[in-house]
């Protein structure tokens, strides 16, 4: 049984955060430190772009050395993208100060930073700021380290759960910043999550990438990467339940709870997309195949038309069908059946059962359903994604400077 | 040698046109005819999508029929798609008043729509708009042709040139329509082109698709066209210049001469795009290969994140190599230069060389170029953008209602 629970990144046991200020952004916290109380099995994915920020490129090179994790230490304000050596250079010198305040190994600390590409950190006040974040580490600031990770983020995004299993209770818990929604993955996605299950590092992976499948790579398209891309999990073992293996139910059990927290974040990370108004989810359904039902989805969630006709509140479902129909899937015209909010709008042969004025009503929710029903096969696939508003141009015209 | 004249649809020897308001639209031409004065040799290219409109499937059906062509007959308002059985009737109702009227075969008619996916047209209203449109043809009115097809477009696009040759002159024109330019095809394009060069249907067609390729194609991703999308082109032989077979070098003049036309009417699509403040031009040089140059510009020209940096004038050059990262090519960061209106903004190993006040001076032009050194191989491609604005989703917010 799965329960949602407070805490976001320390909800589970053994875990400490802080977020400070220290002195990369104007008057707000921009450091961000997580820790374990012991080495914790870790699994992480990264950006796929190949201009890779340096970050990405270290931490890829950590866990290499190391599966344990004691620690994540992570900026925004300043990507560290596009910096070359030198970039390398800061974040081995972010993982040593860190290493050092925490008494803990150098190859123990993952470091992540989101931001403006193609500036240096302020290396010498990020020193400064490890050694005043260990200082406050506490189970009790998680919302202060996911603050210290927003960049154009409205509002902190964390989510955590209690699985109670025959075997006894663990959970599950993160936190996540944003925010170009539009197509999320180009700005900089950093997600953080902590376990205290007990899963070794491969089975850990195993996990992490089907949940972030079915969550994080379902509100934008792959390759849409950005430099920094990072989501990462920490597993220390501390609520007690006996390892966590495939062969154990208890396996699915962890899989079915992590990917809940993913899709949560997931969601909250389009809700809270730049400049969005509503978060659209997008249902295919009876596609001929899983890759089409998914392309489908995909293509009506990528179309900047139906995400304007969705910010005006305009039911021009002829939008839909047209992204439908470049989408490169197998479909029939004429077999398509669409609903907004579960208001029929088009029946097979293209008829229209609804009214423009009750069709619009339903655009009225802050959050929108978009059912496709493409009459051939049995696959299904759901992706989410937000409208295109005002707020999203001011915000993109205007970032650095 | 090329010269650049006036007339638009009509400047080639033996068409007219005309264009007139028919009643879909509230006060404004609606209805376009475009004549030949002998039946003209034609090469067509529609869209791809699946949800094809009715006038494109009744268009390739004629072509099947014959390969020449009289007259063109195009509304707009209305883009008669998903429109089912009825939608083909009203096509064949267009062609034959449109037929009739000019005591031509029916064969020889092409059919075209833009406007609201979804509405039937009002033939009613169409068949006295044809009998109207027939009488006021003319070689004057290229332009009220042109205006008849607009929809959210915000001024008329025309373009013609005349071609100089030892074997005498002859002339190509055109009129074309967007404009949802953010991914333009994802608004109908329709381009309609005349010469008076005599061309058969398979050269023609050849030229057509090279122009294309080059053009219309390089302000898009393939894939995404609308249901509507049309280009077509009329050679009906009066310019009096022999026959322009492949084996002789007046081939060449053609076809270059058509692409130029193509370009300009692309880049006055791109400009006169919805809300589009800026026509930016991405040039990608010295990529490893061909597709990689075209694969490289349209990353680049695709970015939400780019067009709205473009709209602020804010040269966050991050965010191009950011899509070039996820461009799906090989490329070595380091390798990578910028400029912006050729002032250079990244040299290799990300040196920046110029400061951010005088790389934001770069970008008050209202055009602009992107200019990116891949420093790997020898191709290039060029493709054009705009930038993305608030008009953009005001326009798109509203359209249908």
């Amino acid at each position: 049984m799965i329960k949602v629970i407070d805490g976001g990144i320390t909800a589970a046991k053994g875990f400490t955060a802080a977020g400070v200020h220290c002195g990369i952004k104007a008057g707000k916290k921009d450091l961000a430190l997580v820790v374990s109380e012991c080495p914790a099995a870790t699994a992480a994915m990264f950006t796929t772009n190949k201009v890779a920020a340096a970050p990405v490129v270290f931490d890829k090179e950590q866990l290499q050395k190391s599966p344990l994790t004691s620690a994540i230490i992570a900026n925004s304000g300043i990507a560290n993208a596009c910096t070359g050596e030198r970039g390398m250079q800061d974040c081995q010198t972010m993982a040593q100060k860190t290493a050092d305040v925490l008494s803990v190994p150098v190859e123990q600390i993952l470091v992540a930073s989101t931001g403006v590409i193609g500036h240096y950190l302020f290396i010498d006040k990020i020193k400064k700021g490890i050694k005043l974040a260990a200082s406050e580490l506490s189970p009790e600031k998680h919302l202060d380290a996911e603050i210290a990770i927003m960049t154009t983020d409205t509002r902190p995004k964390e989510y955590a759960v209690e699985v109670a299993t025959d075997e006894g209770n663990f959970r599950i818990g993160g936190m996540t910043k944003g925010s170009g929604m539009i197509k999320p993955n180009m700005a900089t996605m950093l997600t953080f999550l902590t376990t205290d299950a007990d899963v070794a590092p491969e089975h850990l992976d195993f996990a992490l990438r089907q949940a972030v499948e079915h969550s994080f790579n379902r509100i934008s398209v792959d390759n849409d990467t950005s430099t920094n891309d990072t989501t990462a999990i920490l597993a220390n073992g501390k609520s007690g339940v006996k390892e966590i293996v495939p062969t154990s139910p208890l396996y699915a059990e962890f899989c079915e709870a992590l990917q809940t927290v993913c899709i949560e974040l997931a969601k909250m990370l389009v809700k809270d997309g730049e400049g969005t108004t509503k978060l659209i989810e997008i249902q295919v359904n009876n596609a001929a195949n899983d890759s089409d039902a998914l392309q489908g989805a995909r293509a009506i969630a990528d179309s900047y038309l139906v995400k304007t006709a969705m910010y005006g509140e305009d039911p021009n479902w002829g939008r839909i069908m047209c992204a439908l129909g470049y989408a490169g899937i197998e479909l029939v015209p004429e077999k398509i059946q669409l609903r907004l909010n579960s208001v029929p709008i088009l029946q097979t042969n293209f008829e229209q059962p609804t009214s423009r004025v009750d069709a619009r009503k339903a655009l009225e929710a802050e959050e929108v359903l978009i059912s496709v029903d493409l009459g051939l096969g049995n696959s299904s696939a759901t992706v989410w994604t937000s409208d295109l508003s005002h707020e999203y141009v001011d915000i993109n015209a205007k970032y650095t400077t």
